[in-house]
């Protein structure tokens, strides 16, 4: 089966830009995985990677999509923002399933400025949503 | 002019699997810059992004290519590998000039505890370098 991927980030990126959480549900597989910049171990399920994916569109100012690359089923999407004062550039590794929904997404974050002060804004949240 | 971004990724995995950085230097501008994954300064100049690139190689373990996008002169290239038992994911943005050779590459990595590993390895030897 073709996955529309251009679909599917003419959606992703109406999301971003409206921050709507209930959007980005529709576009995320039940089972979505998602390796965060700080840990290794992955988040796995719809409702907590919604949630963290929710905090940083949030958290991250300015965010903005650079450039893009599909191949099949997989995209790697830059972007680029800051958190307070300290700029970051980062990229989504994005897979997408049969239904052209993600089923992994691995985000990547330089410099370790700012990818530990978004750690230190997300944890709290994240551990608030989590109890 | 358009750049044939399949033959520089040829090159560019012969180079890193030998660890050969002469020929590195061959595939890099000689005003390259780098966006290494600790820090938002920008490294420039073919010599320092070299040896830069050539002490990543040797440091990350089991270092290998994995998924791998190409847009015209723009490549996003995902790699693996471990720092000592600390296991790594990270990308390669890369643009190439008009010659077919990196005039910029953006690298990062997470998570946080590999990523720090990395820079804690890697800053004594290009401190000694650049002294």
């Amino acid at each position: 089966m073709t996955v529309d991927a251009s679909a599917f980030l003419a959606r992703w990126h109406r999301v971003v830009a409206e921050k709507n959480l209930g959007a980005l549900g529709d576009i995320l597989a039940l089972d979505v995985t998602l390796g965060a910049p700080p840990y290794w171990t992955k988040l796995q399920g719809r409702d907590v990677v919604r949630h963290l994916l929710g905090i940083i569109i949030t958290i991250v100012e300015d965010f903005t999509y650079r450039r893009e690359w599909i191949s099949g089923s997989d995209l790697a999407l830059e972007f680029t923002g800051h958190v307070g004062d300290r700029e970051l550039q980062g990229v989504d590794l994005v897979t997408l399933d049969g239904d052209g929904r993600v089923c992994n997404i691995d985000v990547m974050i330089r410099p370790i400025n700012a990818l530990i002060a978004l750690r230190d804004s997300v944890a709290p949240r994240m551990a608030e949503f989590l109890s």
